[in-house]
Parts: C-alpha cells; sequence; structure tokens
C-alpha cells in the first residue's frame, strides 16, 4: 500500500464538483457534490445521538435498502437537524432533483448536511446549486480537492488522502475526504466523511469492514465531548479497478482493510488536530490494558477531558490530571500498576510510576508538551491490550469560535 | 425552616479555626479546621473515581468504622492524590496530630485536602498549621466564615449556609460550608463540603438522608466534566439540640432532609456559579419525563456540554446544542414530544415545539440569555418526572486559569 496525491476522486470513474450555493456563508463555496460513473455498491457509520439529523435518516435508509448508490450531495452552514417533517421533506427532494440532473434513481443519492441546528434549508438555493454542479462533475483531482474545501464549516483546513493498493495483482484505489471541527466526539463515526473505491467487493463486507476500522479511528477521536447529530461516514465502490471481487474474508480482505485503516485514521487524527481553535494534536497511548474496551475508554477519557485539554495547551506538566480522567472514566483499575509518561518530538520523559509521582525537570516536561503532536503514554502493567485516541488542545479560540458561531 | 446568617459555626458547640500555612499559597489562608466540642456522628458520600485520593480513602475508613468523629483537618493548595503509601501515611499523621492537641481519639478525626494533584504535602507546615489553629478554635461565626475563606483554591467566593427547624419543638441549626470551582462533576458528591448541626439522630439515618439529597443536589452540578479524584461530603451532628434523637423515618426525619436539601441545594448552586471562570449561572430544568434518572440524565448532559456552556456564553440562542446534548445523553426519547424554552429574570421563550424549530425574536432570546441567571425548561411530555441540573458557561478564563494552573 503507498500513500498517492488525491482524494475523493483518486479512485477510478468518481468525479465531484462544487459551488457557491449562499446557504449560509456569502464569500465561498458551500456545496459540493460526489459522482460515480457506474453504480456503487455502498456503505455507512452513523451517529448514535437519539436526536438525528435528517440526511441521516435519509442515507441509512439509502444504505441499507438500496441495492446501489452513486451520488451524494453534501451542503455546509446548515446541518439540517431538528428540522421535523420538513426537513425530512428536503432530503427526499435533493434526491428527486439530483436523481433528475444525474439520470439515476433517486434511491442511489445519498445527501449530507453540516452546520447550524435548528434551521430550515433554503431549498431553492440547493436545487440551483445542484443545477450549477451538475454539468461541472470532473474526474480531476483538484475537483474534488475543491469538494474538500466547500465541505467545511469552522474547519481551517481541507481533509483529504488517498491510497493504492494492489488485490491479486490488480491495482485499486481507495481515496476520502472529511470535515469535522466541533461537536466531535464520535460514536459509530463523525461528522462529514466520504469514501470512495474503485475496489470490487461484496456489499455486506464493504459495510463490516468499515464497521470494524471505524472503532479504532473515527470513534477515537473527541474535540469537546459533544456527538453530533449529523455523524455520517459513506464509502462507495464502484468496482471500476477491475480486481476479481471479493466475496470472502482472507488475504485480499485484509489488504483492503490495512488500506481502509490507514485513510480513516489519516482523516480521523486531521480532524482531530484541526479541532475548533486547536493549537496542537493531543494523543493518549493506553497500552498493557485489561481489555481493549478499557484500553480505548482510559485513551479517550484523557484526551475527552477538559483540563487534560488545557494543561496540554498551557504545556503544564499536570499529570494528575491525566490520571484523575482514567479514574472517571468507567474502566476499573489500581493506580499502583500505572506509568505515565509525556512524549513528543522534543523527547520521552516519566512522571508516575505505579502510584507514586516522580520529581521531573519541569523545563524538559514543558519542551516536550510545547511540541505541536504531543502523546500522553500509559502503561497499565494489567494485560496486552492497546489503544489511541486523539483530541486537540482546549484554548481561548474554541470558547471564542463557540460562543458566536451562528452569526 | 428559614435561613440564618453563618456558616459551618452557626451549629450548637461547632468551632472553627484557620490559618495561612504556605502549602502552596504565600499570601492568603489555606488550612482550616473543625472541632465540636462533644463527639458527634459522622457522615459521608465520596468520589466515585477509581483514583481517590489518600484523605477519601481516610475519611471512608473513618466515617464507616469510628463510632464518633470530632474533628476536620483541611488543607487546601494540594490534593494528596496520587501520592502513594507516603501520601496515606501523611493522612495518619495528621489525625495523630489533631488528636494529640485536641485531645480526641485518632479515628475521629477527618482530614481533606484540595488542589494540585501528584504533590506530596509538606508535613512540617501541616503540622505547624495545626498548633497555630488548635488555640483559636471559636464558636463565633466569624470564625466559620474565615475557614469558609481558607479552603477556598480557584474560588472567587467563599460559600457558606446556615438555616434553623424545629424537632418536637427543639431549635435545630444545620450549617455548611464548601468550596469547588473546577474538576467539578461530582459522581456522589462534590469537591470539598462540611456540614454541621447539633440534632440528635441516628447515625444509618444520618448517612441515608445525606445519600439521598446528594442525588439531587451535589450530584446535579457540572463545571467541565471532571469528576475529582478528591470528591468529598461530611456532615457531623452533635446532638447538642437537645432534641430527642431522631431514631426512625417520620415527621421529624423529614424535615431534617427538607433543610438538608434546602442547604446541599444552596451550596451546590454557589459551586456552579462560581465555576472556573464562569460569568453566569446555567440551569436546566427537565419536566414530564419518563423517569427521575431520564429527567436527571438529560438535565445534567444540557449544561455539561461545551457547546452549550460556550452558546450560553455568548448569549447566541443556538439551541440546537442543547437538543443535540439530550440526544448523546443515554437517554431515549423522541424528539416530536419535546418542548423546549429559554427562561429568566427577562422573561420566557419558547424556541422549539414537539419536533420543530420556532421562528423567534433574537433580540428577545439574546436579553433573556443576557441574564446572570439562565434557565434551559425542557417539557418532554413523556411522563411525571422531573430534575434540575447546575453548571455554568464555558469562558476565555476557565481556559486561562487551567492552562496554567500550577503555577
Amino acid at each position: 500500500m503507498k500513500k498517492i496525491v488525491g482524494g475523493i476522486t483518486a479512485a477510478k470513474g468518481f468525479m465531484a464538483a462544487s459551488t457557491a450555493a449562499e446557504i449560509k456563508y456569502k464569500d465561498r463555496k458551500d456545496m459540493a457534490m460526489i459522482f460515480s460513473k457506474t453504480p456503487c455498491k455502498a456503505a455507512g457509520t452513523f451517529t448514535t445521538n437519539v436526536v438525528k439529523a435528517a440526511p441521516v435518516k435519509w442515507d441509512k435508509q439509502v444504505v441499507t435498502e438500496s441495492e446501489f448508490a452513486q451520488a451524494v450531495v453534501i451542503n455546509a452552514g446548515i446541518a439540517n437537524a431538528c428540522t421535523g417533517e420538513e426537513g425530512m421533506a428536503y432530503c427526499k427532494q435533493t434526491a428527486d432533483k439530483a436523481a433528475e440532473l444525474l439520470n439515476i434513481p433517486s434511491d442511489s443519492v445519498l445527501v449530507a448536511s453540516t452546520g447550524v441546528i435548528g434551521m430550515q434549508l433554503p431549498m431553492d438555493r440547493i436545487c440551483k446549486g445542484m443545477e450549477a454542479m451538475t454539468p461541472a462533475l470532473d474526474e480531476a483531482l483538484e475537483a474534488g480537492h475543491n469538494a474538500a474545501l466547500a465541505i467545511m464549516t469552522t474547519d481551517t483546513k481541507e481533509k483529504e488522502v488517498a491510497v493504492e493498493f494492489e488485490v491479486n495483482g490488480v491495482t485499486v484505489t481507495l481515496g476520502g475526504m472529511c470535515k469535522g471541527s466541533g461537536m466531535i466526539h464520535p460514536n459509530m463515526c463523525t461528522m462529514l466523511s466520504f469514501l470512495a473505491t474503485d475496489l470490487a467487493i461484496d456489499k455486506s463486507l464493504l459495510q463490516e469492514a468499515l464497521r470494524e476500522v471505524v472503532k479504532d479511528t473515527f470513534n477515537m477521536i473527541t474535540v469537546d465531548g459533544d456527538t453530533s447529530t449529523n455523524d455520517t461516514l459513506l464509502i462507495l465502490a464502484n468496482g471500476l479497478a477491475g480486481n476479481d471481487a471479493i466475496t470472502a474474508k482472507g488475504k485480499e480482505y485484509d489488504t483492503f482493510v490495512e488500506a481502509l485503516y490507514y485513510v480513516c485514521e489519516f482523516l480521523a487524527k486531521k480532524m482531530a488536530a484541526d479541532g475548533e481553535g486547536a493549537s496542537k494534536l493531543f494523543e493518549a497511548k493506553v497500552v498493557n490494558a485489561k481489555s481493549k474496551e478499557d484500553a480505548r475508554t482510559l485513551s479517550r477519557a484523557i484526551v475527552a477531558s477538559n483540563l487534560s485539554k488545557a494543561a496540554i495547551y498551557g504545556c503544564d506538566a499536570n499529570f494528575g490530571r491525566f490520571l484523575c480522567a482514567m479514574g472517571y472514566s468507567g474502566a476499573q483499575f489500581d493506580e499502583r500498576d500505572v506509568e505515565l509518561f509525556f512524549e513528543s518530538k522534543e523527547g520521552r520523559l516519566q512522571v508516575f510510576d505505579k502510584g507514586t509521582p516522580i520529581v521531573f525537570d519541569e523545563d524538559i516536561a514543558a519542551k516536550i508538551l510545547g511540541a505541536d503532536e504531543v502523546t500522553i503514554y500509559v502503561d497499565m502493567h494489567e494485560g496486552n491490550e492497546e489503544a489511541t485516541a486523539w483530541g486537540c488542545d482546549l484554548t481561548y479560540d474554541y470558547v471564542k469560535i463557540n460562543a458566536d458561531y451562528r452569526s
């Protein structure tokens, strides 16, 4: 497997377009469309929030009930969440309009929205946006890149990635893009992420691979502990690579899962590092835990703690906050087993040794914590399982962005 | 029942003292002592954090195994958490020293610490502090007030309260004080709270009353979602009011519970309003929920959400964030049943009506949210249970305080 240049249009037969539809923003592109030349197997994972946005409900139905999907219509600015029957009707209207423009069935159109909750979509602008995008659909990497820019809300950077891997001697490509910066505490998947591959694979295996990979990638990031109403991760597989379709688990399936893991982890980490107001990527790695679930719970609690996040922002070696977060995470452990280290490109320092604080050099600690990617490494000495979670620091800018998001 | 002036020394026979022991702060009092002239029945609730501070472990043992308690020694600045065997030994040394000075048994001395985790207590200063405080113990309200000031860390205001009520024609007094500003997301009780009453009551009933009342008071506040390692709520009852001891549930017990509820809610709200960096008290009231537990879960999720808290700070009527928090809280509900209102002394405004957003006047909403106490009122229309939770807004100052707490 190797990383290549590109994003959502990297795989064969995938096209993208984007436009400034003035959904909410006045001075930038805010709609995107993804289209595959041929029908795709589709899989998805969605928010576990009880309050699900209308597009989440629509896409769940398409992914489970339609044999194929072929297009995704995305808007930024308004989330179409908490919008009642009217909001649901808008998903259908969007899909019908796209179907007409693209000459495909309505039930093969996926929709996704992100932005303010509790506002209705301006359907006239959504339709005009689709009319503008349809003739502009393009396989160029640039078209994919512009789509990644168009779906951003408070993101400061576009997020895209692509890889190539071999399946039975055939080169397969997997590309993707995502957005997400606030309301990030995914539970099943995260804000909006779209993946496209030319792999030929059974639909059920595609869904299974996605569900597995999500657990250790998108579900292991957090920005603010707020699980969104709109979390959506979709993958489209059109089979145009020409490989013999993967119909059972085995070496070829594992190769795909490895590539999928790489792409999901890459995008998830980009999202964590670009968390609202973030100045650095904050990673927690927990090793030798009793169970995989414990390792996930502990590492996620560390990066989710406001106090830990503020300490990371301040480069304050206040390691008690990480232990405190582990303590209330729900996992059971004995602090007398635990070792805790700070790590970054600036070095590695142990600060806690099996129940006892270590007297350490504050200057060295501050230097390590001053890096733009910082890891809290925890050895539980209780088993063999490990997990890594990603978040970001808590800064003044997070408050600034969210004290006045709607205007 | 009526509120009276006073705090921890309001009830008969309770004395307090405080001193500047230079545990961590250089320019203020940072130790306090509570002493009852006669032995007390004691009850307590403590943090559920797996990582428990040494004083929590000590106090749990005293409360469960000792027949009586008579003194509490408190320090601010260092939490004596994550300090291993050395930290546990310091609890015993503190109790032994206090026992010697006060001429009471060691196992009737409770200890409490708050401050930085992972640092050892300077025992020489702790002992000198106790030596200074013992002769200064005083029943005056002023002595209680100074104790409430001495136990503060990042608190901006001292927190104390007292009430009087009648038990079988006898006037009983209940007073209390607490501290707490950050790392506040109590689970069993909160940071440090001390209550003292001259009521005569069975020890088991005292414990039961405390456990019940805590559920809807201290356990319903949050500042930052971080459950502390040191949460401790203690109540001492010395019986000096002279009432016939309460030995069974009934009218007299209920009267006591009512007073206890008032005092705990009063202190809990003070703590929420004085959350680190807070500019206002943020209340969520959920009514007509399916179960009491649902009502608690939903109201607490609203006040715990970073995005809700930032919106409250910005007076941004972004009600979707409250619904989003309810949605990921773990409680099950149908958004098509839910009504949502903003309330404060400036007025009341409905913003969401059974699944559908209401178009409202933004100026009116901003005025309501601009008050110093703001309530999100949610009618679930699914049952008859209700609960209220308290928190505060998320401000620049929260980040500032916590990005550099130790220095």
